[in-house]
């Protein structure tokens, strides 16, 4: 069994180890707040982080209506530019916290006067020193070079720095998050025998919106760095500007369609994938009729609100593509080309 | 001959006109920050435009150090979240000003307490009348699906807000950029032959970084929406975190290499791919090498700064689409599925 599909499995506990280690400082962080609340949060990352900051930015602008931007580092790496960040927070997310490039982002928005945070799952990493407050993600040690358990680990604490922004949420319901990664979890068997079908898949769209836009990056990245599958990654608007074009009969598809808000959009695009013969696999909610009753659908067995959903929802397609991949004979654990620090300017 | 190539052909005329047509705009605009300097630019748009949106983010931050978030529209769309705008400067973008999410952007943002700016091609549509200031791109009528002089015109105004900002800028250099245009369209013939080779080709990756790093996703969203082609579209440093398992041998790429602070990077992107065997195209400067010398590379017959490559360096890659549309015995001006004018939410 590969590492990357371990790790999957232990997610429920890695999310429950990280609330029960963040919930401290998401309460310190929640009173330095309330003093100085910042006027837009900047979120820097790469790579699977840079998915999960997608994620920030979305729930943070959602429930607390505070402007988000996702940092693009070459601006100071590169063009050596100083931004005015007084009286904004800058976070930055990293894994092995010893990204170069997120590390000099976080360093030179301390300097220009913002509030930092640091969100890492290695304690003894560069950025567990450098900014003003740090979050340990408690996943454990991650060993497949594909991320999967700081993925979601990662979401979480972005709950809790949203709920410390002021999101309304009830932490409470953040504890019952891991339960319904367990559920999806039990999708394993079924995923298993799903993913043969796709042994010679070699292109693929995956869709999302919202909440789980992030997700439909997180998905395809992985098919792209586990199975070599050529991924695209859309929210069902930008699809529709442009790149749908290149969608024709048997295209593979890939549709999150969470309850909520993005269903009524996320339902009218499976209509037009319908029409143009694609062959479209749902992740989607026993409540969303027409996607579920889809033979090709990935019904969630929990009952989930869409702002809950994205947690639960990327674990089956964590699961697909390590399945996929060991089907096409490919080592998720190690893919051709990667390393698990990478270090880019 | 496609309207898409006539329309390629016109960009010299079309920068031209819209630089004189938008100068005054950026004067008044220019007074206005003087007094009333924005804390925050956030950039909302679709499809091309989005592209456009993004380029104005690098250029806006790399010039000004004002912060810079390009909008999520569903964000207010379709979770009504209302965000804290005051002292922001919103600017939509929308070839045809009809783009219904963009819009709403727009007017929530005014509503919110945003300066509000749009820039579309078209005087008598709904951005023309919504927001506090117009810049009007005079590309004349694109008639093509397929958007391409609307696309360098809305950078030409991008660099006319980024001035008004604030920027460094020279307005006479400005005015140099469609000669460089003008300049990048002798490449036609060159490019013509080329495309022959990549008549099967059915996937591709873009890369780009920095200020040319919007033109990857153009070039990427050409090569869909115009050949179907499954084209990805990347970073350098993204690239290398992860998805950069995918290459393999024979691997079409396509990488944009100006000179200036983004060359080292992009060289050493370009060593890599080439360990890989990918079948890697440079769009490039004569300076730069390394790249020039190589027999697939598209040689820019001008000598540019980074700060100024972008427009004349996406022409040869709308060339090639166009070409390569002909080629594979497509229509460029109306890709299956679409039609000029996209309303999403």
């Amino acid at each position: 069994m590969s590492r990357m599909l371990e790790e999957i499995r232990q997610q429920p506990r890695a999310i429950e180890r990280t609330l029960r280690s963040a919930l401290p400082e998401a309460r310190r962080l929640k009173r330095h707040c309330a003093a100085r609340r910042p006027r837009l949060v900047v979120l820097a990352a790469r790579g699977t982080s840079d998915n999960a900051a997608m994620f920030g930015r979305y729930l943070i602008e959602i429930a607390t209506g505070i402007p988000v931007s996702l940092a693009a580092p070459s601006v100071s790496t590169l063009y050596g530019s100083t931004l005015d960040l007084a009286g904004a927070m800058v976070v930055g997310i990293s894994q092995s916290g010893e990204s170069t490039d997120t590390n000099l982002v976080l360093e030179r928005a301390r300097e220009a006067g913002a509030f930092t945070i640091g969100i890492t799952n290695e304690a003894a990493s560069a950025m567990a020193r450098l900014p003003d407050q740090v979050f340990l993600v408690r996943a454990g040690r991650e060993k497949s070079v594909a991320a999967t358990k700081t993925y979601t680990g990662q979401l979480l604490v972005l709950y809790l720095i949203a709920w410390a922004l002021g999101a309304p949420f009830d932490v409470d319901d953040l504890g019952r998050i891991a339960d319904s990664a367990t559920a999806a979890l039990k999708l394993e068997t079924t995923i298993r025998a799903r993913a043969e079908r796709y042994r010679f898949m070699d292109h693929a769209l995956v869709v999302g919106r919202g909440l789980n836009y992030p997700n439909a990056f997180e998905f395809a990245l992985k098919l792209m760095e586990t199975c070599y599958v050529v991924a695209e990654r859309f929210s069902g608007a930008d699809l529709l500007h442009g790149p749908i074009a290149m969608v024709g009969n048997s295209f593979p598809a890939f549709v999150f369609a969470p309850p909520g808000v993005t269903w009524p959009g996320q339902r009218e695009l499976l209509g037009r994938l319908a029409l143009l013969k694609a062959d479209t696999m749902t992740i989607t909610d026993r409540g969303n009729g027409d996607a579920a009753r889809h033979k090709q659908s990935i019904v969630i067995p929990a009952k989930l609100e869409d702002l809950y959903s994205p947690i639960p929802y990327i674990v089956p397609a964590q699961l697909f593509a390590a399945c996929l991949a060991e089907i096409k004979g490919l080592d998720p654990d190690n893919p051709r080309a990667l390393s698990k620090v990478t270090r880019t300017m």
